[in-house]
């Protein structure tokens, strides 16, 4: 029998979905699971997104343009101009998610055997990404006392090799919910020029940043216009992550033109999933209010309920809809199954997601996790409620 | 300014899109254009399949199942067993095209510098997922004089190295038309028990095979189900390119457990595709009976259109709507640009694909290329029309 290769055997597995098949079997035997482990949100998707779809008059469905419809491209750069990132139609290339997106990117910039540096901890499956494109991460700590704040700088100097050509960033961060700074973008932007890397950042969560932040783009610093590569998607944004849409935006002419290749050579995007995120951009600001309102709502529950829970620690977020919780156990893989395997209250339970999936340096950050507040404020509060309880019965073994 | 990877200056750009800046300056001029040069077919996608979308009653568009959705993987299953493909729903992930399959088999069974034999000419984007993956294609030649029947098998045998994978082979052939006998199956399947190698088989033209010869599967040889990986695809079975949905498939569990990773990292395949994909299973015969007469129909009529073309040779295709010529001309790439910058007949000319892009050997295949008969009968005949007098304008200067 032939075997597979060495980087199939390296792919790691989703630290979320190793707990898939405890949460099936909790189910099969009737268990109520609070998902705080995913970020998908039970919002509704936007009705003119839907509806375009429903209205489509479509009766050949062919391949689009490789980059995406035009109209799309065109429309999605008055979004970003709006959003002071000043690109154009022609510096969009329109991606099967923001997954897509991070694979072209990652191809179109490394080699097997060049290096990236994240913050960690980071959304898991950049490790996916790093080893489908044979590139080794190289993390650098942010630390939950500091909020997840940006490292310092010369901690990322230390770090910079031959082979680094890039750091990556989530902005607003997943897992950690930190939003950066102007100062913190400005400093990161000058390595970059002093290095001669790229910045990476991944700004999927732009639109969710609370208590009247503003989100900082890569894409807004004048001078860094040939370092900065952004990757976004519509999925958190319209609640839509079915859809598959995502984008890579540069105005490095020779990052889009290799980028370009790796698009043709998968044809194109989703039609469907165009149509509906070229209607999303209608989307009245009422929708993202009201959402924003209902996040920074959740947000608050969630992270004063936390709090008062005994030898608990949070990373009060500023942007996206996770936050980190440090929690008074040795180990969150095997507290996280065992809340699946052997714990309810009134026959229900929650499903969080253990945080030593997010740190690529081993053996840290076990007695995090990372929640996701994702549902409305009734269920939350049972999770809460729940985790208290879990927590002292665990610890009571 | 940081520089892109080699990778990313390595990738091929598709022979194709060379020239589409020559075809939109040429339709800018005002002048009609039959595209003969890709395989997007003009048959209307089954009605089931676009009411099922219309239809649909998601308000959510959450993701799917990394593997897609169970309903389809099970009823996709059964097409398959209909088609003496004995499979189930665990021996198939759904992909964002067959593009996506193939990138993750890829990934699964190769690593940087790993060989995969393909019988050339190839489908061109074969080479960007090799270059994506690291891997080296080592090509074999077939022969225009031979209809593009499978190359010796002792010639296959001088080219297995220890860093040989696979062979990869699509069939029904793109660009050739080929479609390979029982036999030629058996002796690829001998070749890979025997040196311990995966066969990993294109067949997204499995429906379009004429004359009533039938389509043999890799998957359908007993003894090989560990070797055997099957890309497939909506795409051209159900005029729904547009779909970007695919499937791989493979009894070889090591195989599907590395795929799966790739598939989770990317989180799922688009829902509203699915939807459509799912639906298209229920499409009745009647539908692929109508195309496969019109897909006979316009074959018969292009190759015999060829065949009176003074010059031209044509191996006739008995699968696929692609049909490889060897024209009386130097260089077809100079001869498809001329025919968009500098030839009409009363403002219309016509758009081939040069065969140079489909060979991996250097300088092969200069004077071929490849027309897809998906044009209906006037416009076929009009195209015939403009290749015949073109070639004797090209001639003559």
């Amino acid at each position: 029998m032939p075997h597979i290769s060495n980087k199939g055997l390296k792919m790691p597995e989703s630290p979320i979905r190793k707990l898939v098949p405890f949460a099936e079997e909790a189910k099969r035997k009737g268990k109520t699971i609070y998902q705080l482990n995913i970020g998908q949100p039970d919002i509704k998707t936007p009705e003119n997104a839907l509806k375009a779809v429903k209205d489509n008059a479509i009766d050949v469905l062919s391949y689009s343009h490789s980059a995406g419809f035009e109209s799309y491209r065109k429309k999605l750069a008055e979004y970003y101009r709006k959003n002071d990132i000043p690109v154009t139609a022609e510096d969009i290339i329109i991606t099967t998610g923001g997954s897509e997106a991070l694979l072209f990117a990652m191809g179109s910039i490394t080699d097997p055997g060049d290096e990236v540096i994240i913050p960690e901890p980071f959304y898991a499956n950049y490790n996916g990404f790093a080893t489908a494109s044979g590139v080794n991460i190289v993390p650098i700590q942010a630390k939950i006392e500091n909020n997840f704040a940006l490292p310092p700088i010369s901690k990322f100097e230390e770090l910079i090799s031959p082979k680094t050509k890039a750091i990556l960033l989530c902005n607003p961060g997943n897992p950690t919910g930190y939003l950066y700074t102007k100062e913190e973008i400005e400093q990161l932007a000058q390595i970059a020029l002093k290095h001669d890397i790229f910045i990476l950042a991944d700004e999927v969560y732009r639109e969710f940043a609370y208590d009247g932040v503003k989100h900082h783009s890569i894409m807004s610093i004048p001078g860094l216009e040939q370092n900065a590569i952004m990757v976004d998607s519509v999925s958190k944004r319209y609640s839509m992550c079915g859809a598959r849409i995502g984008c890579l935006v540069s105005k490095n002419q020779e990052v889009m033109a290799a980028a370009m290749k790796f698009a043709q050579a998968r044809l194109s995007p989703p039609t469907f999933a165009q149509i509906a995120s070229e209607a999303a951009l209608d989307t009245p600001q009422e929708y993202f209010d009201e959402v924003i309102k209902e996040y920074t709502f959740r947000r608050n529950l969630l992270v004063e309920g936390l709090e008062k829970i005994e030898g608990v620690k949070v990373a009060k977020p500023k942007g996206a809809f996770y936050c980190m919780a440090e929690l008074p156990i040795d180990n969150a893989d095997h507290f996280a199954r065992w809340l699946l395997e052997s714990f309810e209250i009134d026959n229900e339970t929650i499903m969080v997601a253990p945080a030593g999936g997010f740190y690529s340096t081993p053996d840290t950050g076990l007695n995090q996790v990372r929640i996701a507040y994702v549902l409305k404020k009734e269920n939350l509060e049972k999770a809460l409620k729940i985790l208290e309880a879990a927590l002292k019965e665990y610890n009571k073994k």
